[in-house]
């Protein structure tokens, strides 16, 4: 028997365009004697959200099933799909998150997913009924048995669910195991999930079918990175990360293969891109416009958008005032040619003086320091948006994860866009992914020049970023130990209290920086989506209260 | 037995606050013969969100329950307590949302939350473990049973949950039922809430205590409304509504007291101005600044925050182009009389036309109308900010729902905001609560010609809403059908759908207007906290992807 995987790239909500990617898969491998393999939640895309309430929905991906259903009839083989599924039963909620098998013009089998994710990034139980449902069919003299992304997971879960799917499947002599996920990705997450894959094939004592899909859906992005192991948890195949891949194995066959993680850097690097190039393609948009001050965040985002889109369809704007060196503007022209993007200039020095005139006028007062700095930022803002609004190009904005982290951004200023690519990374990994890009490369891209600078915000004479915060590697590691807390590895986590210990840092200090990242919550919740890298980000995955005390 | 009920104000994450708060209220008692009834969650104000992960949180929150346990020590006065409970076994989430009887310096009683709501702004799954507690203690010879909020609403919820915790109630023959709820406010609540209590106390065949909390949190507000039932369902006492109260009430004592639910235009203005409050002042701030631009929604806003925060913490701003009408500023000077509201000039032509001319030299092309317009609105919100900056005013934000829903307002301009008080109601709604505002108040505040005047954003010559919008009459039946959908009364239903086919809309300009709605959401997902009013409500109960098609 064939097992082809089928690795795509599904949208959210778009049912019809997710029923073609899977008719025009089945049709590359009908006439095989076997069955397609296709992700968690194929029809809808992971995740729908609360589209799964919108009058229609879940009635329209039932008629798609049914159409891939058709499609099978007289054919030798099936399909194994991700669906939502009604709850016919008047008790709990209506829906369930589910798994169908069809063959030869009928569903042959109906799973129920039985561990629902209601952590970090997911939202489960909110939409679906926990499933309760045998987990093993037959098909074609194989007995199969199957599981839905987090039901593999319980034995190596924090969460001490109550039920183990996984036991229930052990001693049943099964031939093979189907696993259908959507399994967001994030640094450290593919040997992770390798390690349970692997001693979940021991478990069962049977090869995994592991299907992940693949592509950038709002914050999240899922590597792909589908694969088969044997019974001994060994890999006979993989797929691609971060790309769509289809492949087939002869289930008999034990030729070994082999999956090496990705390592982190080109994890960083190729997950950001596909990231965000899928969000801006889903959102209808194919060209951006970004800041250019002529410091790391803007290089390394115009370096991405670059990459994620062509050149042809970036543009830069670089926005000096009198506070700005003019290195920053040289740095800025260079960059842009080296990427081979278009660069305009917009001076901010006449607006800006004349909104502080205008302020005077109006208050009878000089604006402060802040105010000034603000008035800056947004100014150059609204002229990115002037820019937005009149070719269509979508902002990208370009505040990292440690200015973030503590509010060192300026609402309607900076922080304008319509999504943020290195929101998640911290300030010294955008410094190394502008090296990996040289590097990849092979010539200077990101000048050395932008990577050696102090930063700056250039707002005010003669500052600096070190005016008002630790130096980075410090800051760095006090938000680490913070933000990712209890999820970090331990490795990472000594590596953090390293650095806390090297600069003989304060616990006031150390208090001070958590109290900047609590206070800055309210211009977080305002912030465009950014695209997640670590094992915790900022957006769905992190929910706290703003009018609160803490 | 003495029985009071506490109705308090609690602040997210503030143990030590509400600590004080139920410590006060408890010195007030402490001698009566009875038990004080505190709210849900009391400890640590409801939702606190992902702070429960937050190191050392559950911890002080059980030192404080420890507290609250030695004051009672020898004193006749027990409390019922909402908090966070550890879950000592192995198996499930850490933690319990839990109910504390606290009894002469003893914790005489734990019971646990069994069924855990996670739907529309609900998220406990997410956070805690459903408990399978008993649900009955005695205390001083009465057999007493409790809830915690969502455990009376099995039999009306239509998520048809598995369990139904009262049903475990019945035959009991317990003497009294104790309910205590963070149960947060909207249109139609206090009724439904009324039908739910009464029936419960008629199938445990008791008298029912039940305590709610009040106050703002975030988008949510709390109403109180705090109440005692016999065991026909018939009220003996009830509290306040957005108020804070505390009542006692002799348990054998059988006079009825009687409640009315708020009438729906007293909701809508109440729930605002507290839930406008509590978020500015909670996070710490007393003043605000909003924008005046002489329309219906800014002068609603600036009436409710002079409400809420006295005319002495608001400024209002003025900020006219040559596109605003003569009527504009004149009706903002007389709305700020009216309300003794400090307004503020700032022409914004000067620099609408430098930034013009500065978008033409910078791509040798003239700005399109919507660029135009733009400008305007991110000069305006702009200049909110800069005071803001100064002065440390919150800038408050007044697009109502109708215009949020399709999408017609200006990111990083007039959606500029910490807070927005009006986003939940409709534009009808808006109006009319500027006539119940003047009704209340007795003389004219907000000047009829805003009332009376064709809406419009001026932002280019003669321009009406009326030229890209329906009616809003219209707009908003359709806007309610589409968002609100099954949770709406059938009265409502039926009177949005009279509504559709008075204006014989066809099936296409619904659609265009659905379309609108799908197409604003990544505006809503930068906008600030909304309010919230309705039944679904823009922000955390109506979960959506951006990067999608539906």
């Amino acid at each position: 028997m064939k097992i082809t995987m089928a690795q795509l790239n599904y949208t959210v909500g778009d049912i019809d365009g997710n029923l073609n990617k899977i008719t025009e898969a089945y049709q590359k491998v009908e006439n095989e004697d076997g069955l397609l393999v296709c992700s968690e939640l194929a029809l809808t895309g992971y995740y729908p959200q609360d589209l799964v309430y919108q009058h229609g929905f879940v009635e329209k991906q039932l008629k798609a099933l049914s159409k891939l259903q058709t499609i099978t009839r007289g054919k030798p083989c099936g399909i194994v799909v991700g669906y939502i599924a009604r709850n016919l039963s008047d008790v709990g909620k209506p829906i369930f998150n589910a798994l169908a098998v069809l063959e030869d013009g009928k569903q042959i089998f109906e799973y129920h997913k039985k561990l629902l994710p209601t952590y970090n990034v997911f939202d489960e139980y909110r939409h679906f009924k926990a499933g309760n449902t045998e987990s093993v069919f037959e098909y074609k003299d194989y007995k199969i048995g199957v599981a839905i992304c987090e039901d593999i997971w319980a034995k190596t879960s924090y969460l001490n669910y109550p039920i183990d799917p996984i036991e229930q499947l052990e001693n049943q002599n099964i031939d093979l195991l189907i696993s259908i996920n959507a399994s967001p990705s994030n640094l450290g997450k593919q040997q992770g999930r390798f390690d349970v894959i692997a001693s979940t094939a021991k478990r069962v004592n049977a090869p995994i079918v592991y299907v992940n899909q693949v592509g950038g859906n709002d914050e999240l992005v899922f590597d792909g990175a589908s694969l088969i192991v044997d019974r001994e948890g060994k890999v006979l195949s993989s797929l691609a990360s971060f790309e769509e891949e289809m492949k087939s194995i002869e289930l008999n066959e034990t030729q070994p293969g082999n999956f090496k993680p990705i390592c982190d850097q080109e994890l960083r690097f190729r997950q950001t891109v596909l990231g965000i190039r899928d969000y801006i393609q889903k959102c209808g948009f194919s060209k951006v416009v970004v800041g250019s001050s002529g410091g790391i965040d803007s290089a390394v985002t115009l370096a991405i958008c670059a990459e994620a889109l062509g050149n042809e369809n970036v543009t830069a704007i670089t926005m000096p005032s009198k506070f700005s060196s003019k290195g920053s503007v040289d740095d800025s022209v260079k960059l842009c040619n080296n990427l081979g993007v278009k660069l305009l200039t917009a001076s901010i020095g006449e607006e800006y003086e004349i909104a502080v005139n205008r302020f005077v006028r109006m208050t009878g007062e000089k604006p402060s320091k802040i105010t000034k700095e603000n008035i800056q930022a947004r100014i150059r803002g609204r002229i990115l948006m002037e820019f937005s609004n009149q070719y269509g190009a979508l902002v990208v904005s370009t505040g990292n994860k440690s200015e973030m982290s503590v509010g060192y951004a300026t609402l309607y200023g900076d922080m304008n866009g319509g999504v943020n690519p290195l929101g998640d990374l911290y300030k010294m990994e955008v410094y190394a992914l502008a090296e990996y890009f040289n590097q990849k490369v092979g010539r200077e891209i990101v000048p050395q020049a932008i990577i050696d600078k102090a930063p700056s915000a250039e707002l005010s004479e003669d500052q600096f970023d070190s005016d008002s915060l630790p130096d980075y590697r410090l800051l760095d590691a006090i938000l680490k130990l913070y933000i990712e807390g209890n999820l970090l590895s331990e490795a990472e986590t000594i590596e953090c209290k390293q650095t806390l210990k090297e600069f003989k840092v304060s616990r006031k200090e150390v208090d001070d920086i958590h109290r900047m990242v609590n206070r800055a919550e309210f211009k977080r919740k305002q912030a465009p989506p950014i695209i997640r890298i670590q094992k915790k980000s900022f957006g769905i995955g992190r929910r706290l209260p703003v009018a609160a005390k803490y």
